[in-house]
């Protein structure tokens, strides 16, 4: 059953936004994506943040650039977590779409990822990280997935001098 | 008639917005002004925005700060005519409130005034400019504030050294 | 008859100016385009504002980049509303050309798009809802614009990994 | 038993900080607040990350300002979901405590909230959305506390002008 | 008879534009102050920067503040070397100020100085640099004002610790 | 004989500061460019500006990147006119070598242009303003410069649609 | 002897500074304090900063605030390691004074603390760290201090909600 | 003997900070460089900074992007003295891994270079000065250094326009 939701506001944040989808992928955990814009399908949006609890969906993942107004407004119809990816934008390079969604008045929250692709990547992370709590096998995924990561890190030191 | 609306997303708003409602009762506009949150009361953005047309709303002027999702939102429901007052926030001094409602995406336009009181008081006087185009006597009444306040420059010119 | 007048400061804002052009086209509004710089050509700055309004055009629009004085100058010598775009910079990516435009003080407004390309198709749509006030036409385009922009980004869900 | 583990990286990130504890008190759910420094306590951020999932805690909320640098170093020392709380510095704002929270590299991930009290509240918020996905009496809390909060927009319409 | 012009956008500016004329002043040079509002009386600045050089001026110095086009229009209708003063403003600090002035486009040129205050002055000792390079008068005085403060400098060395 | 001075922190701010050079030939004015690091050749630094009014050198145009001291420190050294020159620099587009220059303390001026090429041109331009207050065959060659510039601008006006 | 020289761009730099003092006096370490300005005093910071390895001095900490061009220049002109702290300017917040010293070009170096006070204090302990590298007494006091450090964090954990 | 350790969060910082590497092999100076990654090896990182100065290193030089945490997480490991560079980020310039290492709270230090390369080397040279002042054959190699780098600028004069 679909356990994460990855929503943006335009196909053109699909190349930034199908990191979360890697890695829940990664992480063992099913998820759906859709493209749903704050702008231009303002009834979608409505329809489907209202409906996502009842359709199993536990935690929603928004991308969105410039004015980025998406995760927002999921969170402002919807109880469930919602996590924001800035999309880097062309002209302030994500500057304005990160203010636009961490900014948050009280009581609709919204969690914010970093700018762009690594950020993407994390709300998938964070996504499953939620998810885990209630899903051992998630959860042993995410540790196995952590421990890969350092071992990596600890075998990368080719650090030759370019001279 | 009421000829523009004015919303905001919060009362705590109302110190800065009420500068567009001064304005607009100096040229002799009509005007009704409501809290209206993105956020708080999505459906009442919603009902307002699609319904302002029917209404005989012609301009719509919306405030807020912070991650001002409110009038790319409304300009999201209406083909009315949508201007966006960034409320001065407390921690980034409302650079966040101007780029969340100044970066619209193709397709659904914001015209946004500067941030806080003379943002708001201009909101205002763009409206009334908006509205002059049909009505003649709102025009006079542009010309003579704008005269007034040439007259007033001028006169103003007491510029004597402390010290 | 013309109703909206594209202003820029430079031929070489044409190509992001032309967007605004594009638009008006598509929604059926009489424009004209030319070069009007607030620095160089000063004089015909005033010329053309002084007489936008006899000359029958309902909204000026004036996209400039760095220090963008174009719209506020203009907004200075007309009672029409005013539109301004900021033109990507080569140096602050158009930051600068943004807090020149919109930070105007109170008594001389000018509503404001975002940066680059996207705000000046903005102001062309934004344009053509102020004309549609009056004109039944130019509304029944801006309703068959939006419905089919909302037609497209339903329509464009491929989201396949690249993995 | 305990829910939710708020740490700070100092006693004057309390007033900050208690706005999470009273959020997630508001709504039901059990909490600690401890001070735990980056910089000053390294041994005990260890400590207190690599022992929380153990202790039972299921979110932990981590508010820091300027060089913030627990969120992110706590979230490197557990599986568990890290929200982080940029909390409003003297010189710049918090907009340097923002940037050091939220700009996570790809692999461990900060969900991140506004500046300063909003912020803290939220985190406390989204805390509890995490905690309601396995409690119905938390997500019950949820639902009344946004319902209570629609309405209290709703009753505050005193929009006189100080004229 | 007056070598140098000191205008600015609002009388509300003096309180910083008179630090130039106090440095003038104290220089030996002769200058007048007037508000010239090139949004508010955009003729009078036409005719005053167009009238400038048949007067004998040979600075002009202009502050503005916020989206602050005076400096840069002001140079627009002269051949005579003007220096900008940025003005704090109440909502971005002078950096829109600052961006609004100095960002201007080849071929028409602004010198401009810091911020606030010392800007101010700085555009007055500037002023009084150029006016110099004719007048021994005013060399001799800028001599023996910077050799004043550097005596300053060394003689205010009251550093004990408040313990 | 010499009445410019074209100075630069580094052989890499040539292609830049030679946008002054070419202007002040255009003008009529005759220049020197040197190299003159305030950090690496500090000695010549003193010696270069203390010489500068001997030399009959009526301006002094210093152009350096990110941290850059070089106008300043010109500045604190003579009681010429100094011009200051951001270049771009590769990390913060400028903005740090903008900051560096402009924000000077009371007491010591550098009148500042724009960031890179078009700040460079206009340098020259406002050394050339300066000497040709002494000098009417540069005014003339700016006046006729400024006349053709206009001509430029007006005889400009291909603005045809790409579609 | 003294080990350490503490200079600032103005005695009001002083409040800031002596941060710096008594850090190092609570850690053992020698030091004299001076102002010296690069721009009012210039002579005076070179005799100052080719001198002060002669004098014994092992480490210099430079404060200035706007264009900040103390430290870069002292080191322009010694061996020695130097630490430079941005002074918070009244118009950026110290932004200005914080690029203006970090930013320095390949070849001279200066380490840079934190805006304000808290970064004085650093340089302080730094220097002290350094000096510490030769002197055991001195490294038994950071040891100490920091030992203490931790223990006040540890010891403060009144967390009280105010409700 | 190793005096210096270069530590980088990722690999792919490599190319910026070995030119602190080279720089110090430059002048003379031993150091090791390896990756260290405050998020991915967290314990690594606490292993290396503790035994840092028993394994004789005087001075640590640490390299990271975005929200950089692995300089200060190192100076909270160690006594000894901490450079911190900011490597260059793909979204903000570096801006953001400059204020995650710059603004260090009171009482745990870090000196950081300029964004980039020039930092980078820079770094090596403040260690190299730092490492100096108990080593001759360095500090000769320091002055040779500066003295080569003055000879290049006087050199490299070959400033032709190209026209």
């Amino acid at each position: 059953m679909t356990q994460v939701a990855i929503v943006m506001g335009s196909q053109s944040d699909w190349p930034t936004m199908q990191k979360a989808a890697l890695m829940l992928k990664e992480l063992g955990v099913e998820y759906k994506a859709q493209v749903v814009s704050a702008h231009r399908t303002p009834n979608l949006l409505v329809e489907f943040a209202e409906g996502a609890s009842e359709n199993g969906i536990q935690v929603i993942i928004a991308g969105a650039g410039g004015a980025a107004h998406l995760p927002g407004m999921i969170a402002a119809h919807t109880h469930l977590p919602v996590l924001g990816c800035p999309v880097r934008s062309s002209q302030l390079s994500g500057l304005d779409s990160l203010l636009s969604i961490v900014q948050m008045p009280k009581g609709v929250a919204v969690g914010t990822l970093a700018i762009g692709e690594a950020g993407a990547a994390n709300a998938g992370l964070m996504a499953a990280q939620i998810v885990a709590l209630q899903n051992t096998n998630v959860r042993d995924n995410i540790v196995a997935f952590r421990a890969k990561q350092t071992e990596t890190v600890l075998a990368n030191q080719r650090l030759e001098l370019d001279e």
